[in-house]
């Protein structure tokens, strides 16, 4: 709120292009003014459909909504590497067939071992290894390894109008929440710095830990298995058993974040549930039904009818990565 | 920050005494001392101990820290509470010893069944129900049930002093999480009315959950499983799971506490431990080492050597419960 009557006047002299677009890298368009006009509706006291401060909570997916998942989540490449160096080091920790395909970055044949295989395959980078430590391994990787195709390092690939998105809702009072089936310390590892969100408001995977006294140090450590895997129907439970509230804004890409969308705009009041729709070949990927990693159907099929925005990135994104020039 | 010349002139004009205490329930004296100084010092920029404001992380054990604990675990009383009215409906929920003992509210003989009876207690009044309905029924039964002794409902029980600590903290930019073993939703049903903390910021057990659509409408259902114990050397597991980071300040009063104030005061930088210790028989109930509720020895024992600040009640504290007149 403007303190003094000669601020107020200040800023009413300003020409209203003057005032800052909040949203730079999204293009004119009926996506931008849906956001924008949600936005306006709800934080105006004056509006119908207003929402004090401590309901204005957003939920968004990372992998495909807040940075990119092709040709596989970073997390899955991450963890194929992983197994591909421990096994450099010492050969008899591939113990199945599924830790065998992944030291040969065969995602693949991961995939043919099922859920178990895959849960093996992510446990063994958080195999023996403190939060502190999973997290630095983890931001190393991702701020320094090339992705295979776009000469990006993995950290330059978030999507700028999201960060954009991000931002301009916490300056409208929102807190802003990550709901991602990848593992919290993952997420964590550069959340912050990327994101702007903070290591307590990310939601996700948990991997279980145990605390112990290691020479007089009392120590956290990660042993590999897994307490909560945050996926599907499980976001919803994820959101509220973290914030205990329903959020009143959701964003994701595949149809593994159906549910949340589902129950986040299923609440009374004013709701918006947002699908990035992944069109952009040339840019990004283009991928949706068929697609092995982050397949869009019953969203695609869906959304109109109830409502929800579905971004084309095509046509709706005026830029794609933060890292891109 | 005051945003006027006047404003600052009249704050200098007034005798240092019209100042306001921050903890007027507490007694002048070592404790009320030794709080006052540590906030100071991390949130004095000059001083050497400068903590920032998203480092100030602050977490308090409930039961017998931030409300009463006996003769039972509030949420124990509830739970039998729950059994007996549940198998007054429908005498067949008794499926046990554990449940036949809970609806007789013999709590010795549910201890007697050990953890999994416990459990099994506990989860009666967890089951089949959604998280909205939990919070209702367990905000009714703690803001109209009287307390056997106190002449006070068990919602009145909170600790004045400490409630005035909770806000003195964050008014010096604290964040302060409740770390419980009791469920998330018995603290959120009235946490946010009685201590000011929201329920994004309750740390706790965690009940399993499953989500559906009934009736067309998106559900989430407790189904009186457990996912997550937070107890002892769990909780600072819990903590980390949900905040991402180490706090500086941890409070407690039993042994079930010790581990957290363990790693907690083991980190680097400004820290502080504190063990309510429950001297007070006449105002409230005196226990420690003896007590088959809340006991503490080893807290006892060791919170000189590791410089944690004991408090107590006898002595510390002016006022023992909010719901006092």
């Amino acid at each position: 709120m403007l303190r003094c009557l000669s601020c107020s006047l200040a800023l009413l002299a300003l020409p209203l292009t003057a005032i800052a677009d909040p949203l730079p890298s999204w293009n004119a368009g009926p996506a931008k003014t849906a956001i924008i006009e949600f936005v306006d509706s709800v934080t105006d006291p004056a509006s119908g459909q207003f929402v004090p401060v401590s309901d204005r909570i957003a939920v968004f997916d990372n992998d495909g909504t807040l940075w990119s998942e092709q040709p596989l989540p970073f997390q899955l490449s991450y963890a194929l590497d992983m197994v591909k160096q421990r096994a450099a080091e010492d050969p008899s920790v591939l113990t199945s067939d599924a830790l065998k395909a992944a030291a040969e970055g065969d995602f693949a044949a991961v995939r043919e071992t099922g859920s178990d295989g895959l849960l093996e395959v992510m446990g063994i980078s958080h195999a023996n290894i403190t939060p502190s430590a999973f997290k630095a391994s983890a931001k190393e990787w991702l701020t320094t390894t090339d992705h295979p195709t776009s000469g990006l390092t993995y950290a330059e690939m978030t999507y700028q109008p999201m960060t954009e998105l991000l931002r301009y809702m916490r300056d409208e009072g929102f807190t802003t929440y990550i709901v991602s089936g990848g593992t919290l310390f993952f997420m964590r590892s550069i959340a912050d710095e990327v994101y702007g969100i903070p290591p307590s408001q990310i939601i996700g995977s948990i991997g279980t830990m145990t605390y112990s006294v290691v020479d007089g140090e009392p120590t956290l450590t990660k042993d590999g298995g897994a307490l909560f895997v945050d996926r599907g129907p499980d976001k919803p439970v994820g959101i509220m058993n973290h914030i205990g509230q329903r959020p009143i804004f959701a964003a994701g890409n595949t149809d593994g974040d159906f549910e949340m969308l589902e129950w986040v705009t299923a609440g009374e009041g004013a709701r918006f549930g947002m699908l990035i729709h992944h069109t952009d070949g040339d840019r990004e990927f283009a991928y949706d039904r068929e697609s092995s990693v982050g397949s869009l159907n019953r969203g695609l099929d869906e959304a109109d009818s109830r409502g929800w925005l579905l971004v084309d990135m095509a046509e709706d994104w005026a830029r794609i990565w933060s890292g891109m020039e």
